[in-house]
């Protein structure tokens, strides 16, 4: 970490959680935002356009959509890098994750579904105990709500946890995931890993992972109470990516849950 | 209720339900075994053919599958009637749906996706509070979760859920529900009754009704802790139905929470 | 309602309900902030003392404490009234209470435990399970959560479940509440209705009454998920007390659950 | 294991959780009941006189009270052990505590208050997650739920993981508790770890440990959903405890989470 605050630029600033970047990192001694900028023609009520945005930043927080996301990424990439690009977006799709794993090559990426502790802890616990109860006795299902405005299903933490307790078993998800159950289902295949999802209200992220045996289950459940929770997280992610060689990197890496 | 206890037969006799109704009605005074039967060739341990059940029975509880109820209803139809049928089965189609109606022009009929008192309360409650709570600040949101023997999502209680705030929102359940999230879904339709499922284990039955708004949610939930409930409440109908005319009830008019 | 914006004054405006109401009173058409002040000596950051508040306002909404709201209640009475007083604090005495009632003979007082919209859904629907559901067949427990800062419990909100639940079964609460289970407790009384309380972190508070039955259980529960809640809820009312006689109103008035 | 099936012995064999134990040992090939007994005079129903049950026997699962475990283990030490003793009651004071470890120089003791897997994992997840998360920044609170007939409060199982949250923080659990809050408590202690309790109907057990953050919680649950589970684990200790040297064991060492 520098001595100076590391000098951040934030992406879809007119989006909820741009403006937690921005609330999140007034009064932070290790950061201060320099530019918020969004779409190209929203340059009012203090934004600036990308360019003028790249010109100053060390880092970039961007929680928008993936090609927004991409896009950045490989304009930094042929700005020759040297910005770290910290990202939230979720739901790319298999082009968009070659695009960003090309652009990684001169730019430090850290790239998360979720940059919360907590969820981060929940991964942590539900990787464990995905490999100390067997498949044969529990069956895993990965539950999650979220407000009304989000526009994928299951949510791109949801998708992480069910990826953490694939990784406890050592199977693969897409090979065992059961994402939509309607009608006449049939009875459940031993080793899936379900899948349901709640959207209502404001909701801010409720995500819960069950282990259900015959005569008894445990559940690991993570509920946000505010949006500060992300934006904090963000930001940690982008003192820390100072420094660091380009690649992508997890919040898991961040929080020393895993070597880099 | 008659002074000489109501004389039942039992369908599905090997499966789980048809069980739980053969052990609560050990030692009750209101209502005794006359009968257990399954499928044809099942008639051993203590199982009879469906004729012989037929011949001493004042009523018969079916839990089995849709088919096989509506068989049922038409052999006592066939029969001119005087054992009530009590249903339990999930599931049904138009047809089936279509051919019980033709047989309860002959046969007392109690049907049920759920028989317990505490979700016919809920039912009660979901449909005051979707009368009260306007779509355009609260979405509500149907969850259940099962055993993983179960085969149909989502279950017969939470459709019956879904229907009775739809009813209270004077909306048509088929044309609001939404039962399959997945993928890119879009924002959530403002009005939409969502549905979400999980299964796994033992879980005996969860359901809860969600009415989430923007600042609030508000959430009723029933859990069953042992698959006796649904035995006592079948029986219940069992015994409210000797001497009613012919016709299709449910647990609503068992209960007295609605007129017949 | 006025067709000019009622005139707001906050009181505790340093703390954070006071901070939530004078938010939520940005941009609304129907009322408008005329003063906010707090603790003598603390004018400053655009606050008031309490005589400056007093001159023009035609509500105040008051979230403090018990001895602050009491002497406010009689300082309006004093000026002889013509300022309804929106009470949010909790946790009155006696004495206290005995107070409050002499000054609302001249001042319109709406006080509550917690204006919440779906609070007050759910006290209605606490009242109708606990009537319907008798206590040979059913226990009935409360349960809360709230953020480490909170001083009281079990909060205000659960002791107006309790009563609602009291309400719903005839019972005087006080009779019947078991608020601290600890140790050699014995098994529990029939009819008793019990209290427990989860206090950490920021939980912006979560509510929750059990109907428990041997083989079934219903829960109805409600989650905060911002503060906001609160204090929409109390403008409401001060926007509906203008024009209301003297005398102490609660939430269940202001939202037509029951008559004024 | 022996290949010959270990001899139990049922202490409290017209309890609850007697019955569960004899139901679990119908059908097992590695252990079977030689004998019931219960209080003395309840030599009926197929059960025995102490005397006798000890003659038999290879290992003895009690789930009695503090008393009765003790002065069993007194017995079986008085005849020379060999008899190992599966404890499963609760709620010894420091006087039972001495006297079982003075019999524990010669008898085999599995002594736990919770003999599910799931449990054992849960307080496996606890401690692991009470270690990562400071004091500073989360608030640990222990929630359990069981029936009307339990008698004492906070259950064993409860008070074992706030033992595990207490020695995942190296802090000393008697010192942090904070047991019934009533009235009026103050704001919560740093570092304290509380414990909240619901009792009603047939709930066979609920526990939670809730990690509580300012802007996010994590939570960790247990729900049993037949008394089976509790069963089948003292069984297997039993199985287990063939063989092993005199002293007190938990089932921690017998599922292998910790040596012995």
């Amino acid at each position: 970490m520098s001595s100076s605050p590391v000098r951040i630029a934030v992406a879809g600033a007119l989006g909820r959680m741009g403006k937690a970047v921005a609330a999140t990192l007034e009064g932070r001694a290790d950061a201060t935002t320099v530019a918020r900028f969004d779409r190209p023609g929203a340059e009012d009520e203090g934004l600036v356009a990308l360019e003028s945005a790249l010109a100053g930043a060390q880092a970039i927080i961007d929680f928008t959509i993936p090609e927004a996301s991409v896009a950045l990424a490989e304009t930094i990439a042929a700005a020759g890098g040297g910005i770290a690009l910290i990202i939230g977006s979720t739901g790319f799709n298999a082009e968009q994750d070659a695009r960003l794993a090309k652009a990684a090559e001169s730019v430090t990426i850290v790239r998360s579904g979720n940059f919360s502790l907590g969820v981060n802890m929940l991964m942590g616990l539900v990787r464990q105990a995905a490999t100390a109860l067997p498949a044969s006795d529990w069956d895993i299902e990965v539950f999650e709500a979220h407000h009304k405005r989000k526009i994928d299903a299951p949510s791109g933490t949801a998708l992480m946890l069910g990826q953490a307790a694939a990784e406890g078993r050592g199977v693969v998800l897409s090979e065992v995931e059961d994402r939509a159950r309607d009608g006449v289902t049939g009875a459940r295949t031993e080793g899936a890993i379900g899948f349901s999802v709640v959207r209502g209200g404001g909701i801010i992220g409720e995500h819960s992972v069950i282990f259900a045996g015959e005569s008894e289950s445990l559940t690991i459940s993570h509920s946000a109470i505010d949006r500060g929770l992300f934006a904090r997280g963000a930001v940690a992610a982008a003192v820390w990516a100072q420094g660091k060689a380009p690649g992508i990197y997890d919040m898991q890496q961040v929080l020393g849950f895993r070597g880099i």
